[in-house]
């Protein structure tokens, strides 16, 4: 990181209960207990990790209230409530450095139509494009060569990063974050077989997505056939995760990489589907159930389940047919002796 | 959607057989019976739907010749043929006004370098880049902030989504639609180990993609090592698809998403791949073969023949295996009565 | 291929120690020896294709010396120590004339904003964004469309293609290739559940590209919630990859198209992942150890160890029990004829 604290300022950020030692270093990184070097901060968020605090060469650690040793000389000890809450504040900070809200307006080198409406408190960056009737709402970002289609809606307070595409007539709620190359609003895969030829089934619904939901890089999410696509209000998404269309995915559902969806399923609300996970079309996933990484789900799951495999069944049925499944070379032998015994009477 | 029907005009597109009540309200949407609201269009496409009809809150239904029942006051039942049909036809007509054929022409902030060939039909969006000596085809649309590489070949009637890439050389013939960030004509993977290092082979053919072919958003076609790397007539390749250099993929074939093909694998006429499939180098999969969801294919695939699982094997064979494989318990226990038996005896 | 040779300049470019026939036919394509046509080269690269010498069509063809067929008519045989090397070397000579270096300089629509600074001898093409502080070395290409965030800093002499995007605050070394679409320095994917939401948890970190590093089109590479994520020296990494926060891949890795590296995972040098192979969070997979395609690995793998399978096994296990899992059901008839025979006494 390119930003730098004095340890007041820290102090100041963090707040601690106690602070013992001093330093005149510069904190300018972050780093693990053991790895930290001096100009570092680290912190102890995990207690397993106690043992390692004495030896940390970080220049500032951030350790709990509980916590009774020493600093070495030009080592700083800020005793706060909760060192992760601690640390995740002095992050919020980090990225408001890192990342200032930008002015509001739009860049010169930005191709923005006639009849699009962009709120004078959005930002629009160099090189994007924002087509007829799409509207830009209340200090919104559109970082740089974003594409915003025809009559797209973007809410309050969204931030679509470099290379999104917002395709025709689909909607950001507020507060959605896009990270770069994420595709809204692509057709759907919709072919009908006739006379030795798949036709293209017009795909002429949309994509909404509600408040406070995150999308990760070079994910796709596909246009209804007619109606809508839908991801629920916090829900968070992956990179390279792909929603077809006509899904109907719920509220704070995590979806994680590489997670591929099909067509017209509903994934409920709070339901975590592990990376690479492959879901069929036309079904449901109850709610705040779970699906292991790399399983493949090819039927209803009932609410809270928890489920594993390529085809998936329950998590713990699955353990243990996997068990028995690497006993199998000992089942063949007990086998063979049974049959051996039988022979010799 | 934005567009809006008249009753009338609905009338006119699918041409009922017999009209059954009336309605003055205007129809802004699609939706399923179940889920319809007044102002919306539904239809009946399945029979196993028919006692929804009855309860349907949309304004507008489609309904089979043979359907008895009667709407509701202001609602309107339009008796078509083939409903499925009849919507699809409605569907294109929103399709052309969601998307109007735009006017030729090239933006003033596309570059189109010194060389490159715009027939006078085609329109090249803002922020395009054409670059020298490629031709971009009768009425074809870059829509906006597309790449084309030198020399690259783009026929008659095809369409390039927001941020697509074509690189160097690479061809497509005609009525080709590339969806949002599909990338033709990046490098192959290809290194030879040399002396601790992987050393780049280079990667000097291109990609030739056959007409008709639709391809999804943020898929990937490799460059071949040398000669071409080959999409046939007619095939649909959904998004996230992973396709290497020296491929053949042949005729109306179907990727569904996130399916992975390594290099120099022939695809035959009419295969479909299932989700996430992954498939070997240098092998075939025959004319019409089916690959299901999630399979690993490292060997080749008769014509015809359904495979399923990783690694693949015969889906019959499959079933039933999977079926045994989850009675492992009881078989265990079985050996160990049988053993307790041997024990007694 | 748009170049063409005539057969004396190949002569020159692979060095023969004999020439046999003569051709005065020009060059303009490479193809294997059964798909070659007339004007194309062929090689005879692996000794069990030798009998397809004879028969090719192919007018220039590369021989090793110990090749004792004569060529056909206007056919022309160079006799070289290896063809594939001299292949190699021809198709150098090939990426040269396609890809010629790029005059240096700053193209007129590209947007570098105040405080960004590009060395003269480099490249910077149409429509490409440079942020403030960012940093652009000696002979670096930035094609088309690239995104280079705030402080981004790329050494000498890489290559990003068109819809790059390198975030704010991320590192290349040199000569570092990025294809097309790929993004490095999305947020990772870090959330705390608190109160029935999903809390963003602050990614400030950055991603570290070392030396002579390869990453395929559209593949994802997130920065560090603190500290960096990094991508060793050689690595090469195809097509639609994802690499999570905090990840360490080591040096002289392979990484498969559709590979997933979950987050603070270590991948040692010369680590090889088959394509789609998903990798856990948090652990280690050591030094030239391989991972089968579509593996799912979830605990450390040693040093040169070959697992696969989901979940991974041992390779040589692996394979034992896919014998034993397929003679499944002749398995259950033994262990029948068991019960019946101990029925019977």
């Amino acid at each position: 990181m390119q930003v730098s604290f004095r340890p007041e300022e820290i102090a100041t950020i963090v707040q601690p209960k106690e602070v013992r030692g001093t330093t005149t270093e510069v904190v300018r990184g972050i780093a693990s207990l053991s790895s930290a070097a001096p100009g570092e901060l680290s912190f102890l968020g995990n207690p397993k990790y106690r043992g390692e605090v004495a030896g940390t060469r970080a220049t500032v650690v951030l350790v709990p209230p509980d916590y009774e040793g020493q600093p070495q000389p030009n080592q700083l000890f800020l005793l706060v409530d909760n060192p992760s809450v601690a640390l995740a504040r002095l992050c919020s900070r980090i990225e408001q450095l890192l990342w200032p809200k930008p002015a509001p307006g739009i860049h010169p080198t930005a191709c923005i139509a006639p009849g699009a409406r962009v709120a004078a408190s959005a930002t629009v960056g160099p090189l994007c494009v924002v087509e007829a009737e799409a509207v830009v709402g209340e200090r919104s970002h559109l970082q740089a060569q974003v594409y915003v289609g025809r009559a797209a809606r973007i809410g309050d307070d969204c931030w679509l990063m470099p290379g999104v595409t917002l395709a025709a007539e689909c909607v950001l709620k507020n507060r959605v974050r896009l990270q770069p190359g994420v595709i809204v609003g692509a057709d759907g895969f919709g072919y009908e077989f006739i006379a030795g030829k798949h036709e293209k089934v017009p795909q002429v619904g949309n994509v909404v997505i509600e408040d406070d939901v995150e999308i990760g890089a070079n994910s796709t999410l596909d246009r209804a056939r007619f109606s809508r696509t839908v991801v629920g209000e916090g829900t968070k998404i992956d990179n390279l995760v792909q929603v077809a269309h006509n899904c109907t995915i719920g509220r704070h559902v995590i979806l994680c990489a590489q997670v591929g969806i099909s067509g017209s399923t509903t994934i409920s609300d709070y339901a975590v589907l592990g990376g690479q996970a492959g879901i069929g079309g036309h079904i449901t996933i109850g709610r705040g159930a779970k699906v292991g990484g790399q399983s493949a789900v090819t039927f209803n799951v009932d609410p809270g389940a928890y489920v594993n495999g390529s085809p998936a069944i329950s998590y713990m049925l699955g353990q243990r047919l996997e068990v028995l499944h690497r006993r199998l070379p000992e089942l063949f032998k007990r086998v063979e002796q049974l049959e051996n015994l039988a022979a010799d009477t």
